[in-house]
């Protein structure tokens, strides 16, 4: 299905957060992208780059919510999903794979202070992922406000070990996470 | 003890990373903040602004690693340690009082892609936090090669919970994953 032209300013403004980061990217660095023309982006979003870089991160939202559930619906175990599903993240980390969309913690670290809008967005994020997580366990029989909790530990744990795998650039640290699983969710 | 030029650049520098990130601090604005003539920054930094960084993490790397050995020297039970040094760090962080200095988490994000040396730099920051945690734990007995896996899990799980409070506007995260060291740890 050919892609609108919302679509197509959103992701190449997503891809440009990727590569460059909030401050790093300017409204004529997206009209190149996109190869929309200043008038269109304007037009489908009034806001600006901050609407654009909000919609960019709900659309990198809605493409790793449905791929963490998805993934997590091929074992039963919920310890043994999780467990394998950060394995997953590892590989994907080593074969230059992670995930294509807005970085989030990156972005959160640059705008949390400059955007309240944006902040939000993220914050929208991470609740979301520490849901599919926190779902996942109460399905397999764990109690609603541990399972809560459980699964917001999980997010961080994995946010925090996808920074350290960038700074050493292997993914030992998600490996390391990924054996703590069993014991976390004891 | 008056600080000298060297100092006060980098310090100037550091505080220039934490509020506008690599890409959005340029040299003018570091001789704007230190007062130092451009041809002192080039004098004591030839290597530019990547100099100046890599020298503002270092001291930040010192100041911090210093303060987590000192915090850890206040309990004997190495468990109790980690616990409480991450309560403290919550308290911090809702007294809007983080460590001042480089936020390495920020930095290496940023520029993980596109330079080796800041990565290698902040990259030594993680592993000298993660030996502090590391060393608390086998000076309690715990064997070396599981005190050097949980130190790096420690750290991980505090990077990680520090995003999520930066995006959350609150210490919740730093103060989960406090209550979590002890099972961790088990």
């Amino acid at each position: 299905m050919k892609k609108n032209t919302r679509e197509i300013i959103i992701e190449a403004t997503a891809e440009l957060l990727q590569k460059r980061g909030y401050v790093g990217t300017g409204i004529n660095d997206i009209i190149k992208n996109s190869g929309a023309p200043k008038g269109s982006l304007y037009y489908h979003f009034p806001g600006g780059k901050e609407q654009m870089t909000i919609e960019a991160v709900q659309w990198t939202n809605n493409n790793v919510t449905a791929f963490i559930r998805s993934y997590l619906t091929k074992y039963d175990d919920a310890v043994e999903a999780i467990k394998q599903f950060i394995l997953d993240s590892a590989s994907r980390f080593d074969e230059d794979n992670y995930f294509q969309g807005v970085p989030i913690t990156a972005l959160v670290l640059e705008t949390a202070s400059i955007s309240e809008n944006l902040r939000n967005a993220c914050q929208e994020v991470f609740d979301n992922w520490s849901e599919e997580f926190a779902n996942k366990l109460m399905a397999y029989g764990y109690e609603t406000e541990k399972a809560k909790d459980l699964g917001i530990t999980i997010n961080i744990m994995i946010q925090g070990a996808f920074v350290m795998s960038l700074a050493r650039k292997d993914s030992d640290a998600l490996k390391a996470v990924a054996e703590k699983v069993p014991l976390l969710l004891s």
